[in-house]
């Protein structure tokens, strides 16, 4: 018999702002995994290492290099691929054994977390469940005070990645947006936040939800770069009636 | 000295969904807001009820009218801010003698949710907290098993009250898609699926989280109407590597 595969959101930063159900999980579940940077504590771990059993047995996944390399050079993909591979490989081996495993995901699982690429390869063979989170998105806009979305506003979220133009028609085209990984890509941002003609009500969120969070308005920030995991909101136009 | 506006996402329908913070304000905050229809327990009641303490102070807002009447209907616009203004002015009385208020909102309160009416009449005269919640989306493409979106996806979340040519060329411009607030629109939602060739991959999801939820390949549904908060999700096309 396998064990389950529970993937748990564990929300925006703030140990808090974790669901009920995640905290449950973590504290029934013996096995737990978690991405990192070398290097680093993780930001899954961050956020939930208080709550591990003390018995627990943590299968640690090291990023093979930092997640700014160009998402399409081919070496890229092929490096991931195998590490992806590997990593599924490590889970597959406890689950079989019968072990239940919770994989950690800051945020809300299935909306670009790197858990998504682990279930992908795991859910055909082994039972799997999936705990939601608060997502960062969400931590932001709370803490900025902005309601991002009223009524019929349409709302798009969207890569730092994409080229310039198509960010400033995709601003243009929707009322309320969220840009995500930031980074190396700010400047490309500012460019097309002022293009687009909606740099007057964009906010920058630089750790949301944690207690180093900088919120500033967009126009405020004086800097060249950024950490990937900031974000930039901008509010849908629909005044509160 | 005023007390808190406590503005509580209550996550997409399981109480266990709710925020570990969430669940401690509700224990702690004696007068507790919430709307619901007429004749109805309403959302928020079900999810909380059980966290609310033994002594408290219910403050109940009753819509006026279903929410499914047309968003621009100037009759619409008139009744519901004078049913907002006349919930902040009931909110703003408790404020102001000193108690603190848990205002309750499902799903995410700053995404679409109703209490955003009253914090922003309240945010410039009383001390206000939001608690960001599980996004009703969050919960339906976790219990969907289908990860929304990977890598550099651009998602659109589109109210279905949009005209149907909108519809199609906004899901023909992403690379996922959430579709709010179905009700009356899902045969025009049902045209502009098929017309944007992504139908085929559309899952409609009722009632996400909760013990009666629906999960089904949108081609599968044979109905003409659907409730108002049923979802349908156009999940990113980028297979997992």
């Amino acid at each position: 018999m396998s064990g389950t595969l529970h993937v748990l959101g564990l929300g925006p930063g703030d140990p808090e702002l974790m669901t009920v159900r995640a905290a449950r999980l973590l504290r029934e579940t013996t096995n737990i995994a978690y991405f990192r940077k070398p290097g680093r504590a993780g930001q899954a771990w961050t956020i939930a290492n208080k709550l591990f059993p003390t018995s627990s047995e943590q299968i640690v996944f090291e990023y093979p290099f930092t997640t700014e390399i160009e998402l399409h050079d081919p070496r890229y993909l092929l490096q991931m691929n195998d590490f992806y591979e590997s990593c599924a490989k490590r889970l597959s081996q406890r689950l079989t054994s019968g072990r239940h495993v919770a994989l950690l995901c800051e945020g809300d699982p299935f909306f670009y977390g790197s858990a998504m690429y682990l279930y992908d390869r795991l859910r055909q063979t082994h039972p799997t469940e999936i705990t939601p989170g608060v997502s960062g998105m969400s931590g932001c806009w709370s803490r900025s005070g902005t309601p991002i979305t009223h009524g019929d506003d349409v709302l798009s979220v969207l890569p730092g990645t994409l080229p310039e133009a198509e960010l400033v028609a995709r601003l243009q085209a929707c009322d309320a947006a969220v840009i995500m990984k930031i980074g190396r890509n700010l400047l490309k941002i500012r460019a097309a936040l002022t293009k687009a003609g909606v740099i007057g009500r964009a906010i920058y969120v630089e750790r949301g939800t944690m207690e180093d969070e900088i919120i500033l308005p967009f126009v405020e920030l004086a800097r060249d770069h950024a950490p990937y995991f900031a974000l930039v909101l901008i509010p849908g136009r629909q005044a509160a009636r």
